[in-house]
């Protein structure tokens, strides 16, 4: 069965997009940690980052450092903090995080955010690339 | 002054070493949220991780990678997970945390090992290397 990170690729789940080229995607992740919580994935579906080709997994690495550094133009925190984790979703994933505290990197806490929310946040990060 | 990565860097403050070249030093988080969790720093002070020039940030990213897939030949665990914070130390670090459940990721705890335990978690990891 298709990953949840694969419906979105193929748009069989709706998303706030950030920024897609032919082999990545960024979104906004819809159980933020903090407001412009992003993930980056690799559109196809391998579980674990570093069982990517290296070329892919720096592809990736550089693709999230332009979300990165776009998300820290738009969205005042002290810095973007970087995580894969992948217990979840099967499916690479990197998390960028805005960080003004340790507990901002704490994936035990959610914020919910209204689709207007999202909709405004999507669309500051999007200005700065 | 420099950061306490430089002094490990330099020599003035011991670590267990894990792989090391010219530009880049892995070793041993000595306040481990996990048994193998490791650090990849570069060797020069900087900051932020996505202020590093672009093709800085891909080789410590690429050094990253050849760590973390050592450490899971070497450490029982379901996947290494990878985060950069920073919070804490102003010298970029990318953790490699060998996961086994969401806590792992939980950098509020941490786990007390031995000297000896140490030494036997870096043998093992740079047996891999």
């Amino acid at each position: 069965m298709s990953s949840i990170f694969t419906k979105i690729v193929q748009g069989e789940i709706p998303a706030y997009k950030i920024l897609e080229n032919d082999d990545f995607l960024a979104f906004l992740d819809v159980r933020p940690n903090a407001k412009g919580h992003t993930l980056c994935i690799p559109k196809k579906e391998v579980d674990k980052i570093f069982d990517l080709e290296e070329d892919t997994y720096l592809a990736l690495m550089a693709f999230s450092r332009k979300v990165a550094k776009a998300i820290e133009k738009a969205i005042p925190c002290k810095r973007v903090g970087m995580a894969a984790v992948g217990l979840e979703v099967p499916h690479v994933h990197v998390h960028l995080i805005p960080l003004n505290e340790m507990n901002d990197m704490n994936f035990a806490q959610h914020m919910a955010l209204s689709e207007e929310e999202f909709k405004e946040v999507a669309r500051l990060i999007k200005n700065q690339l």
